[in-house]
């Protein structure tokens, strides 16, 4: 059966001479082949970026449903307009205002999914070569969105409070002497996907004021906001622009569920008029059945009930993640101290390659993580790894992260065979603090690098020892 | 509340700057803006593609989310594989085996709905500049997906054989010529949309021939094949061809459900994986819940009766709505007499422009339907209107072709009043049979133009004429 998709060099050849210069460029993002193999039932995977959909109660998705077929059901199987139901753009105006802004239904469009509202501003606003500034490392999912609009990527270093504002401001310098005005900067400013850092309240101001001084698209990405395991909320960048030059993505895939594909998108009215022009010609409209779902479902009164439930577990995964981290992974290792969100940032000695690791992680010890090339354009990366503590159980956390030291340790071992270099050194299980150094430095990289194409030094790790 | 959304001529010109090119060129297709307007209940829209959702039964839809909720909940409202379930392609094999398609999961990606299908194959092989063919009339919602990504469209005549593969033939010599390979043929082969006619088996046979002749792709765009009223099926285009040249697009959208937003490719192996590259950068997967209701559903195993009713209640739709065409209509309109889908073409005498008749039907008669130029690429269809039979009763067919006749006829009087010839006449209510000439000629203007940008000629009545 598998014969006849062996395809041959040939039949490759016929049909690569019609495809577009964009998709000759196209490459799988890591994170989506992964999820090909940590679909094994044996794999722990702390892969993805997935919340704990089995928390959700099936009889409330039954009462819901059970409302829909009775009420509406002609409607949810119909066709719907393209900008989304009106009932569903009230509910994520409940969203937004307990993220604390207002936003009115009029300047908003359902999506299909967070993702898609990537794909329109990109493909509204960037031709071929254009640059799209963002963070490094950046969300590993807007990689290929990027490219695929054959842009170009300019990624800005990140500390413990998120994007460097100042390497911003210089790098939009050196641009603009360039001639090269970006279409916009790409942010998720809150528990950041990959690294799990915030953008400081001080460094939310200034970038929106930089947006305002130079006429600065920001598209904000913000998943994750409602998911804050401790401290207060910093108000988001579209708060305080007042929705001038901040496009706003959010996404009901992490507070209630990634299966019904539904993100959305506020953006000023002309920006938005073009945003709706482009999804009507790449899916019509949203889906009018997973719309009425949540409309439905925020009628109940119960979602944020369910969102504190979700904070408390995912609470409870953190922390197991970075004590299993303290104790199983070694002393040159650093990572993040996330205060919410889905994901923690680590980054071994420069030596260790994780894309390697990663195949022998899931070969011989059968768990899976993120390689952190994955969030950067240009191999950089290379030596960290994003690891997911929202989808599976604590003692499956823990369990994992030992697996993950373990491979850690032989390739440390190894390169100490071949150097005569001693790499060892077991932190000690209390020391949670030990994600960044004295700097807040997110990556030993970013000591060196202002902003990109910084190649990566396999054989330094001077940077990975002095961490400790 | 609306002041603030009055954008300034300054504000659009702050953010047209950032626009992107294909941004800049794309126009709402008139099809989405009129589903605003129709949306208000005292229309009568015959403008829409839209089944008859109202058909499906609640209890059913309760009863199969029911099963979801507790065979399945969490992984319902989990991400999935960018390809899709299984077990929904399973479902998708059955359909297109009953379309007379043998069709293996592994060749298929599962879609947010079909649209998303001509996306997504346009992406993966159309640079600015590159031909598409496609034909006159084509699927209005294909048209700004096209120019979204700068293609040159190049439009085929058709008659109520479908498209004239002799003037394809034509087309691609002169395009050889010029030294310009098409990237694909985009052809909805059965119950066109929105002529309504159906491709010949032998024009079927040699348009395959051609594919292979010059290696050249066509993706067969078949949302209607099931939704036949009369005749035998003919074999769809990928069965002749066994999917070497031709890319398969299949929904359940007018066979199921558009709110649940699924539809599918079938395609050969290297074209699906840059198809897959496509969608991870788009949607990331299709909505899980939606894939399982429908695995669900099949599993009922009763969908194909569902279809079958369908095609009772469309059949009768049709009827009347001919019918109402023949009694209401000016002796000198023309129309298709489609075999099965959801629309019926008609063409109007050329001093009739159906975008100012559809704003006078709207106002003065509410009712409405799709005007024929959004089916062009270059301004033809002007004469020519879409009327849809599939999503309202078939009293309010009666009526609404009863509203539209009255418009045109007032049109008609005008014209005559201003050029003193007299252009009236009723047609018999019998004679349904009047649709086409006697050379089977889909428009008036298809015996002059053999291929594209022929420009209207609004002075021209003669062929109105003489199609009486």
């Amino acid at each position: 059966m598998r014969d006849r998709h062996q395809t041959t060099s040939h039949e490759i050849e016929r049909y690569a001479a019609l495809f577009a210069k964009r998709t000759r460029q196209m490459r799988s993002s890591a994170m989506r082949d992964l999820m090909a193999i940590t679909a094994r039932p044996d794999v722990i995977s702390l892969a993805g970026g997935l919340p704990d959909t089995s928390t959700f109660p099936p009889e409330t998705f039954a009462a819901i449903t059970d409302k829909i077929a009775y009420e509406s059901c002609a409607s949810a199987l119909q066709y719907g307009p393209t900008e989304g139901f009106e009932d569903t753009k009230r509910c994520i105006a409940k969203v937004m205002a307990e993220e604390g802004m207002r936003a009115d239904p009029d300047d908003m469009i359902v999506t299909t999914g967070g993702q898609q509202v990537i794909d329109l501003v990109t493909k509204t606003l960037v031709d071929p070569g254009d640059v799209v500034v963002c963070e490094a490392p950046t969300y590993p999912g807007a990689v290929p969105t990027f490219q695929s609009y054959e842009a170009d990527v300019v990624q800005i270093e990140m500390d413990s409070d998120g994007m460097r504002i100042d390497l911003l401001e210089q790098t939009l310098d050196r641009l603009e002497v360039e001639g090269r005005r970006p279409k916009f900067v790409y942010t998720v400013p809150t528990f950041q996907n990959p690294a799990g850092v915030t953008l400081s309240a001080p460094r939310r101001q200034r970038l929106v004021e930089i947006a305002r001084e130079r006429e600065l698209l920001v598209l904000e990405d913000n998943p994750y906001g409602l998911l804050r395991y401790e401290g207060e909320p910093l108000p988001p960048l579209r708060s305080l622009d007042g929705g001038v030059y901040v496009l706003y993505l959010g996404t009901f895939s992490k507070i209630l569920s990634p299966g019904i594909r539904l993100g959305w998108v506020v953006a000023p009215a002309p920006v938005l008029a073009k945003i709706n022009l482009g999804k009507q010609a790449v899916d019509l409209c949203t889906s009018s059945l997973t719309q009425q779902l949540v409309s439905a479902y925020f009628a109940e009164g119960r979602w944020l009930a369910y969102v504190q439930d979700l904070c408390g577990i995912y609470r409870r995964r953190r922390d197991a993640m970075l004590d299993a981290l303290a104790e199983f992974f070694p002393q040159e290792a650093e990572w993040t101290q996330p205060g919410g969100g889905l994901f923690i940032w680590a980054t071994l000695p420069d030596f260790i390659d994780t894309e390697d690791l990663l195949a022998k992680a899931i070969q011989q010890e059968s768990v899976a993580f993120v390689p952190g090339s994955a969030a950067y354009v240009d191999g950089r990366g290379g030596s960290s790894m994003r690891l997911n503590f929202s989808a599976v159980s604590e003692d499956d956390i823990v369990e994992g992260i030992r697996r993950i030291g373990k491979v850690i340790d032989e390739q440390i071992s190894l390169y100490s065979t071949f150097t005569g270099k001693k790499e060892d050194g077991r932190a000690a299980s209390s020391s949670t603090g030990r994600g960044q150094d004295e700097r807040g430095a997110l990556l030993p990289n970013d000591r060196l690098a202002d902003v990109v194409r910084l190649p990566r030094r396999p054989d330094d790790t001077k940077r990975g020892a002095s961490g400790s």
